[in-house]
């Protein structure tokens, strides 16, 4: 059961959030909010993100699974305005969502959740733990963009730097210790990725954004954020490419 | 002999309208005005424009027949700002339209009108008639968009309704009587419309434009609004599709 | 050697202008700025731009040339505002260029500049000479590419005239003595040319930029105007088409 009440931004937010990883995906609906784990399609990236009732004006739900196409939702949440209000209710005899913005009404059936399995997600100890603003990682990621389909992520006692080369181009952000919200690096670690997850993962943040970013020596890197004014908050991990040369 | 002078948006505006049922039309020029009358390639939407000589600066006019290209016309407005004026001569003996705005002269060959005959407007007497506000309208359509190619209109002393459905996905926008300008509506009628056709002859009006709407059961539907600060007027006609389910 | 610092949007501006003539052209530093000269590939146009050192905000240079990638440099620039300052510097033992904005780094591979030879640009004696703004220019040209892929240019003592015509439709942006800055045109002469290279090289100006133009019967036209505040010059050159009609 589910009866709820939100603005459309926050359902916006959680669509462009988990979008950039699944098309599909299976929400568990509980007294105190709603949560969602994915995994891409190849298994690179994963998102776990929560969503307190706080984030809604009114929620009453008993423990449930919803399967949801987002795509679906994302064309509805465009009929509204972001201080628009949601009503999201459940009509479980025939497992169909009913969403009511101004004088629209929708009704979407549901997906099927009985092969959507919760991803299990990785216990990791990384060593490096820093808070930046989103900003940073736009830029670094638009620059990288220019020449390469990889990213290097480095952090040490000095700072954080972005990198990317490829054949004689090189391009590299470098943020100092002043640049940094937080910085607890001990030792110096380096991890490669795939420049399209690492953008995806980020794009939904804005300037202001802070992220804490874990990592540690070709190890994942983990990436938090709050949204929903503190209510809702999202982790992506994703594993490294192997540094080929 | 047609020698006019008229604001650029209220040639866009023609144009605008027109063009999404036909890209050659025929205007029929008189003492008092222009009107058109024009039926889409496949005769489901029927236009009738008229627009008094009040909506120009200045209007000499003759009786005659220009066979206008649309897109041509819309091409050349483009050089314009709104609020320009366009000034028009029609050159008899070259069959051409001269368009000047600005420091720009275009000479416009016309088509031969021989063969454009005005379509003929049947006389329907539609028992439900309302006025609604044009942002509900483009609201439902799009809202319909999302799921389907068809919408069915209905109305009845409670309201008027938008609605689409497809295998089991189904939106409705709901106006209530508080909702609509005026309603005459002693009975409940539905008919059902080719989504595109719809959503085109609406395309051109703004959120605040009062539509007088005409309905029946299983009947075209007729819709009415006003341009060019009431000295334009448009008649759109529109054919039902047949009710599978 | 090159050392130097010079706001984003000059730059910026470079590369719009020669990036509509070739991809990738050899810059000629010296102590007192730099300049370059550049052939389209069908020799059809060709440009000549100087930019002094007081266009920079630090200028340091010994001779040499660099082969430079145009849109590397504008994708490059497109990670900075127009005013933040750009630092430039030539590795000459590696043959790149370090180009530097906030917290950015790019390493560039420079092109070998053994077969970049600059054209020679040939000596004119045009006899028509006038001064127009950009924004006409601009309008004439988008008037024309709605009917042609020619466009005529025409001066004569008493205005300046821009034409194009095809089937029986034609065009003309006509600007009398009045809206002309400057006019020396004892004779009238006419020259034809290939539209899509004349928008080319205007698109970079703003509708106030003031534009010289010279101009002869049937011979090529030569467009100059400033930028960087008066600190860069270019000069485009366009042989004309040869009338059939």
């Amino acid at each position: 059961m589910l009866h709820a009440e939100v603005k459309s931004e926050t359902l916006k937010k959680l669509v462009d959030i988990v979008g950039t990883i699944v098309d599909e995906v299976k929400l568990n609906i509980g007294s105190d909010g709603i949560n969602l784990k994915a995994v891409d399609p190849a298994h690179v990236a994963m998102v776990h993100l929560e969503l307190t009732k706080n984030a809604f004006d009114s929620y009453e739900a008993q423990e449930t699974e919803l399967g949801l196409n987002l795509s679906k939702l994302e064309q509805f949440l465009k009929l509204s305005s972001s201080d628009e209000m949601v009503k999201i209710d459940h009509i479980e005899d025939e497992n169909r969502l009913v969403l009511e913005v101004d004088k629209i009404t929708q009704k979407m059936p549901l997906l099927d959740t009985a092969g959507m399995t919760d991803p299990n997600v990785p216990q990791l100890d990384l060593p490096i733990h820093l808070v930046i603003e989103g900003k940073h990682l736009l830029k670094g990621v638009k620059a990288s963009q220019n020449i390469s389909d990889h990213i290097a992520l480095t952090a040490g006692p000095d700072g954080f730097d972005m990198f990317s080369e490829e054949d004689e181009d090189l391009v590299r952000l470098s943020l100092s210790k002043d640049d940094i919200k937080e910085l607890d690096a001990p030792e110096e670690v380096r991890s490669l990725f795939a420049l399209d997850y690492f953008s995806s993962m980020i794009k939904s943040v804005s300037g202001d954004t802070l992220i804490q970013l874990e990592l540690g020596r070709d190890y994942p890197v983990k990436l938090e954020f709050d949204f929903a004014e503190g209510n809702g908050h999202v982790r992506f991990l994703l594993a490294p490419r192997i540094e080929t040369s």
